[in-house]
């Protein structure tokens, strides 16, 4: 089959189809998402070789499970043992011998086929169109922050980013809180969000201080002492950036406000397929080019822009 | 009166007497104890002039509450304004006009008298010796960690910091868990803890990760970066370090392991008071030395050294 691997650079190569193991299932892939994860991979982070993505939206042509077997499927991206000690845990995203769907130690979504233990995927409802269904990944990992943190309708909510995860992460919070402002750098990135009456601010003007919580996910190093700039003491810090160098820290800063940081990655799909079922979260106009399989390479130089949002490659 | 004074050096100076401002109380200084923030504040850390100290006990000689006139006390640092956001937030110890005991705006303790809010003080029971007294503003803050994280019984600890702190803290937490080690890089000062039955190892050692919470107390930059070594996914950071420059971190750790990470400053003097005078936390093997005010220069010069742990001054 045909694949988008990473070796170094990135081509279009001819791989071997998966091989689903004991209770994994076969994927045709139909649509998938870049996100800024795969670039990083392909800058070194986590040393990863082989086939790249891990949001994706696909038709399940083999599986023991009937329930699944040709339905159309999104996939959470850990794959776990159910032995370890985070496993026994009930931390499955921990386990300790996990692979990560195009991450670690597994074969990802930009290719034609994919396989994947079936009780990673979950049924997507006909009224999600596949372009908005690869945004299910990320998404819920927007939902996580509402899993790590109680959030109410009177908490001052600052997210530092305007890219894919913080529209995400501001949509997401913006059910639950009515003082969301959304701060970046891109002007025409956070039109986006003021169409759907959420705040934004350019992160060049003066942004009021003092909220209860602070979501970075500029993906760039400076964030995290911005975001401890911002927020209350005793407030919260959820860390989405995952920068592969490391950045300068005050530490004074937090402990004598007593902030909490809360590092912050996967989060659950159902509350994510929910939203982009019932138009809650609004994820189409961040599809700014959609490529072919074949045009993979393209498709990541372009995602790397700054012009650019999502990216969505049709298998 | 006699002061011990920080202005660039450290000198022994005649100042002013503290003239207690509506609601505080006038409290003649019989002990006090060198913190290592003292030293922090002589280095420059917060740009602080004036008397230093925070750590006390003292006899109330004018005060309008007769509960309080004539009686031995303690005081917590903080001096709140009860009307800032903050206060009304009910976190007063982050209020934000604040003066702070002997490190912001407010003369410290290393003098003959020092005043302070009536609200702050505490009595001392009978039981409680001055030389042990002194401790309860560190106690109390090792006591934040429990108004901070649930401990149970079962939760693996790991303190990494065998100095006053970090002994407290394991002390402190052993009440509540049997499975505690403070990790240090002085054995005299590891043994202290091990005559308590509390379990510790040589930072140069192997140390088995996963712990359920890490307690950074080592006063250096590199200690936060070796306590998200060891806590397990989803476990908790304690931060009591105020390194007054900027630390390297690797921000993907804690965000890959969604680790929480949490500032930790003052804490409740009630359960500090109740530990010393029951004997449930034990002070007095840490006093390394005894000094009077007239020595403090010195004083301070020997709580610096790796062979001192707590220093006392009788004033």
């Amino acid at each position: 089959m045909r694949a988008l691997v990473c070796d170094g650079g990135v081509r279009v190569a001819e791989v071997p189809m998966p091989r689903p193991a004991e209770g994994e299932a076969l994927v045709r892939v139909l649509s998938a998402g870049v996100c800024n994860t795969d670039l990083e991979l392909l800058r070194g982070y986590m040393d990863f070789k082989g086939v790249l993505g891990h949001e994706f939206v696909g038709l399940v042509e083999q599986c023991s499970n009937p329930h699944l077997m040709g339905k159309r499927v999104v996939g959470e991206i850990n794959c776990v043992c159910h032995a370890c000690q985070y496993c026994r845990m009930e931390l499955p995203r921990h386990c300790l011998n996990r692979s990560v769907l195009g991450i670690l130690n597994r074969q990802g979504v930009f290719a034609e086929y994919v396989a994947l233990p079936e009780e990673n995927l979950h049924l997507v409802p006909n009224s999600i169109r596949d372009d908005v269904a690869v945004f299910a990944e990320p998404t819920a990992a927007a939902f996580r922050i509402l899993e790590q943190v109680a959030v109410t309708g009177t908490d001052r909510i600052i997210v530092l980013g305007d890219g894919k995860l913080g529209q995400l992460v501001a949509q997401v919070l913006s059910l639950h809180s009515k003082q969301v402002v959304c701060v970046g750098k891109h002007p025409w990135k956070l039109d986006l969000l003021r169409k759907l009456n959420i705040a934004t601010a350019l992160a060049a003007d003066p942004i009021e201080g003092g909220a209860d919580i602070v979501v970075e996910a500029t993906g760039s190093y400076g964030g995290l002492t911005r975001a401890l700039e911002l927020v209350r003491p005793e407030g919260v810090v959820i860390l989405k950036t995952t920068a592969a160098h490391p950045t300068a820290l005050e530490l004074s800063m937090p402990v004598v406000n007593e902030v909490r940081i809360i590092g912050s990655r996967c989060g659950p799909f159902r509350p994510a397929l929910e939203a982009l079922a019932l138009g809650n979260v609004e994820v189409r106009p961040m599809i700014s080019e959609t490529y072919t399989l074949a045009e993979g390479p393209h498709a990541l130089e372009r995602a790397a822009s700054k012009d650019v949002m999502k990216v969505v490659l049709h298998v």
